[in-house]
């Protein structure tokens, strides 16, 4: 591993960090408005870090744990220096800082979001757009740092030993699901609780400062949305750049690259294609601007189509050079292209499935008008529908970028895989730009509640009501992004798991452990039992580890909804505006419960793997890799679609359809809402990091499990 | 194939059939009550009379053309005399009777059984579980009389070519799908559309006579419930024998049997195992008499017990004559002690998750008292939760079942798969005494609905409402019994295609275009992209499957819950007795639905295993097979657990809990029963016939495929 690799990771960090900093600086810049706008930005920011240093804390002994157990059981044996465990220390505190910058920049942006659409639609999407801006670029920028200063630490461990490079991953996926499932717990107690007392019960808007939950509620958006969107797209961004390391340093030197000069070219391309992308994110960037009158959502998709052209010219620049006019380098600049065209594609396809603009999301808005079970029934369907179009653009781009990278190496299959993980870094390339479009959604709803609680006029919450269901859609494209790359690059890192698991088994000569022929390799066949076994494992995870989420939700929410019946009942004057509403107890609630309800979820995800691993073997370990997978995708879309495609159903109405506002019908709306907000704020998002966590915990314990595994 | 093997089977058919006759000669002779109830339940069967003619009469042209395709395009090329053919009409046909004979039975038993719950308990459980014991007697009878009738009729052609067996089980399933399809929008759409109207918004009970609904709804529930079941057990049957009938004939004599005498032990086993069943069912059966007085789950769960302990030891005896003391026979015997073990244990964790008398059930009904939204997230939640021990379950009959056959026959993995389809096979031979337990639940319903249309005293209904709560306990034992079975036949024919597809290779000297060595086997590895993909295709079906039923009845129940909104406004009198529904439009708006929805998921499930295969090849296809099966059972356990939970959740409320009815709490519940009906009678059973339509078609066109696929 030469030194330039490492040095061009560098430097697109040091880009990309340097240009969020410019962003904060022009957010920081922006009037934050009135004072009680300020006051209620400040509540809620506080809020939100006193939750965030809380979980932080929680977390921290439990990572410590982790980091001596990986060292004892796999840094000593193995003779990797504490490589694995350092790794995993800088992955997870990149990615606790990852998800804490995401809530420290929405937590500023929001008020001075509300304070802009005092201007118009422009100056409040660009606002929000460069705060969301922010969070991307520090992301694929400490994600490049991340892996690039590993590289830098362990040259010589890596090259020797692949898998110690699955600590870092392992650090990153660990904490963000933590922070996927205790603030997206968090946020949605907060959400469902005051939407049910308040909306159906009490007849008050939205983010009423009268509603005892409404802090608890936009400290939610703040923990849930942002913080734990940011660890989540910082671990697929590490994960899927390990995938495709892990897989450079097995193949080595492809047979029809050797001619080449250097020897690196596999090796640095992922890094290289991460460059690229945030150069295109910046320029791209740059469309949204205050001008822009209409249309929000056109606007940000030319921008994302602006970035992803600027990615591939540079892109095809970088090959053309690094590969030496090799056509390897055109297949796998194929690959980089098929890449981001999947991310443009599953973009438009959760637009249609989320947007009221189309017949979906419309057909839930009219079966709203006979009862909240059709409205139930119907949002269902939808999410049970949008898996189809999801699944398809999945095949295309396994099958493409495989054959792609199988055809281009004179039929390597190894290459095939790494040309899937190309593709895959080619999508969080974009990550920059995709995160920009994102934010702007918890921002503009939390700029929402400033709004709503701050008593500004009508037109600044009709600027900040468009630019929410604008958000609602591009929220549910950014999980469907996030989905698609975890089946991505988990395909990517069963192949590095298989391998390794092989390499165990020669370095320990334990063919005979596992019936095999002296020099002969275990593979992973549909007939053997215990690989059957695996799938159905993997496959019952993504359905229990929800259990514990949405069940999570619901109690809290039970709880909250009786608070606030409760104060409403026994505090005099709240409804008149007279009295204030004692809003510590319900961020309390909200705190408690997510907290308390991570333990189940955590377990099941860490010890799942490790049991079956060290019980049933690498066999059935291989199959609950890939079965978490099968099922775990369209568990994932149909819950984050589902959800999203609900919320607008209830916006669709809101703009006086079927009855608009208080109508029977929004109130069955307000009810499929409530159930589709931890559907898609909640499980469906998790389920992305638990796929990832399961990935490369097993990776990170492979040698242990081959040596180890009783029945194998 | 000897002839004494078909004549095991012949003679289980025979007493099977003969005891049904002797049943439903009982049944027949009981008091039909009233004149009134005579009239409701006559208007009622010959509502369900008319549907299943006129579905049938949509399903044959359909039948006939897949009887030519089949004929034409694989038993001509195959040189197989038309067995696929004729297995496929002689398959579906039975599959038809098998389905009219359960409505049949039940339109005639419910009346019954409202007059003989004037007697208690006892005397209604009595005659509901015989009732039942038409149906499983005729199910299992025909499913052994077709099976052997075909064996007896094309003994050579299968000896040369078993996947022509296969013909059978896809009739049987086309057919079964067809009517769990069309059954389940039907029932549902009514149920749907009458409970809204009628339970939330005129405050009438169900089943009232003034709802518009009703009709349609009490027709809905003997030709989803029952005509539905029985297809549906009956494929399973069938499916699950044809699966160890391939395995067998693949296997031919296992080494450490060739000293034993005969050599068609592996073929007459698996039904010696049906005819041990139904001697035991008969046997256990008899425990269930009219002087029961209360907890009649336990009655029936001691029926259950008593006939398992008499089929093992049936079992035992025929054993140790088969095997002539052979080790290999007490092995299988093992194997299809698990195989019972397992229809015990999963019928418990179904209880516990959906009875009323356990913490699941009531968590739902005390979450309802906040609003609609949590109880649908409770509820979901249960069904999510209830997917962990139904796959613990899984895995361990798989992997008890595979080692037994693999350890007693000295290594052979083929004997491994063989064992699982004998414990399969084990738990299908006691379909007789399941469906007695199963199909007192919509005998009972619909008793209850004639004991409410007759007005009747209000002691009845409560015996009738209490068999009713244990028959929604019962409905989803069986589901998850049938999900089960068609989740372990699945690896058992997987293991048949995956020997077909090689045989096909080998005979067509097709090595080079599958990329072999001449004499090389295709292995479906989990590193194949091709497997890959298919895992994907499959784990998509039964999400999208859903999509296409969930969403039939949404739309029905929508029309349904219009319409009766019109008549209860524009026909005055209605509410208070004076005027007649129109319960003909309601009839109407369920029938239409029901055969125009058909269609899609209809074509879903058989065209996309043929273009997978004549496009992507053998080997996506096989990973299609698994990857439905992954998604497939937890997709079903959840929504049939789910599902009863609501229903029953709402049934506990009624009792006096949280307000008892008409309660906020009530109006709830019946909108999460609502959002169950779907789930758990119609997307959550059909996915358990969708897995077995794909299975059986696939090994149908296993020879066209291998020769015509494009790329592989």
């Amino acid at each position: 591993m030469s030194l330039d690799y490492a040095l061009f990771g560098i430097g697109g960090a040091v880009l990309a960090l340097l240009y969020a900093v410019v962003l904060f600086g022009f957010v920081r810049r922006q009037d934050p408005g009135t004072s009680k706008m300020v006051e209620i930005a400040n509540a809620v920011r506080q809020g939100a870090d006193a939750f965030l240093n809380r979980e932080y804390r929680v977390i921290a002994p439990f990572a410590v744990v982790i980091v001596i157990l990986i060292y004892v059981f796999i840094d000593i044996p193995l003779g990797t220096h504490g490589a694995t465990a350092i790794g995993f220390a800088i992955g997870a505190a990149l990615s606790a800082i990852a998800g804490y910058i995401g809530m420290a920049v929405t937590v500023r942006t929001s008020s001075r979001t509300a304070q802009a659409a005092k201007n118009g639609l422009g100056s409040a999407l660009n606002l929000a757009f460069r705060g969301g801006g922010v969070m991307g670029m520090a992301v694929v920028g400490f994600g490049l740092l991340g892996v690039s200063a590993f590289f830098i630490a362990f040259e010589k461990t890596i090259t020797a030993t692949p898998a110690v490079v699955a600590g870092l991953g392992f650090g990153a996926s660990l904490i963000a699901m933590f922070m996927r499932v205790s603030g997206g717990i968090y946020t949605k107690a907060a959400d469902v609780g005051a939407d049910i007392v308040g909306k159906t019960e009490a007849g008050i808007p939205e983010d009423d400062p009268r509603n005892p939950a409404v802090i608890a509620d936009n400290v939610g958006d703040n923990v849930g949305d942002c913080a734990g969107m940011g660890a989540d797209v910082y671990e697929s961004f590490v994960v899927t750049a390990i995938a495709a390391i892990i897989l450079a340093a097995l193949i080595g030197v492809p047979a029809n690259l050797a001619a080449v000069t250097g020897s690196h070219q596999l090796l640095e391309l992922p890094l290289l294609l991460g460059f690229a992308g945030i150069v295109g994110s910046i320029l791209g960037g740059l469309y949204i601007r205050k001008s822009i009158k209409k249309d929000p959502l056109g606007a940000l998709n030319i921008a994302l189509v602006i970035t992803a052209v600027i990615a591939i010219i540079i892109d095809f620049v970088f090959i053309n050079s690094l590969f030496g006019g090799s056509s390897l380098g055109y297949y796998l600049l194929a690959s980089a292209v098929v890449g981001i065209i999947v991310v443009i594609v599953i973009e438009r396809v959760a637009d249609y499935f989320t947007s009221y603009k189309y017949p979906p999301v419309r057909t839930i808005a009219e079966a709203s008008q006979t009862s909240a079970a059709t409205n139930f029934l119907a949002g269902y369907t939808v999410g049970l529908q949008s898996t189809a179009p999801s699944a398809v653009v999945l095949v295309i781009a396994i099958l493409a970028s495989y054959y792609l990278g199988y055809v281009g190496s004179g039929s390597n299959a190894l290459m095939g895989v790494y040309s899937t993980a190309i593709a895959t870094m080619s999508m969080l390339s974009l990550t920059g730009v995709v995160m920009s479009i994102d934010a702007f959604g918890p921002i503009t709803d939390n700029a929402n509640g400033i709004v709503e609680m701050a008593g500004l006029e009508e037109n600044v919450r009709d600027v900040t009501d468009e630019l929410d269901a604008v958000g609602n859609t591009t929220k549910a494209t950014t999980k469907a992004f996030a989905v698609m790359s975890a089946a991505l690059a988990a395909i990517s890192i069963f192949e590095a798991f298989q391998n390794e698991v092989n390499k165990e088994i020669a370095l320990h000569d334990l063919y005979s452990k596992y019936g095999l022929q002296p020099g002969g390799a275990l593979t992973f066949v549909l007939t053997d039992p215990l690989v059957i076994v695996g799938l159905f494992i993997g496959g019952l995870l993504p359905f229990f580890f929800s259990s514990f989420l949405i069940g999570a939700v619901q109690r809290a929410a039970f709880k909250m909804v009786n608070e606030v019946r409760r104060q409403f009942k026994e505090i005099p004057g709240i409804m008149e505006g007279t009295a204030k509403p004692d809003y510590a107890k319900a961020v309390d609630i909200s705190t408690q419960a997510a907290l308390k309800e991570l333990a189940a979820p955590a377990l099941l995800a860490v010890l799942t793997p490790l049991i079956v691993g060290f019980i049933l073997g690498p066999l059935a370990l291989g199959g609950l890799l890939i079965g978490s997978v099968v099922s775990g995708v369209f568990l994932a879309f149909m819950m984050t679609n589902g959800g999203a495609a609900w919320d607008n159903a209830k916006k669709y109405i809101e703009t006086g359809q079927y009855g608009g506002k208080k109508s029977p019908a929004h109130t069955a709306a307000v009810m499929g809402d409530t159930v589709g907000d931890p559907f898609k704020d909640t499980a469906g998002p998790a389920i992305n990091s638990l796929i990832k966590v399961l990935n490369t915990i097993s990776i990170v314990f492979v040698s242990a499990i081959v040596i180890l595994a009783l029945l194998a």
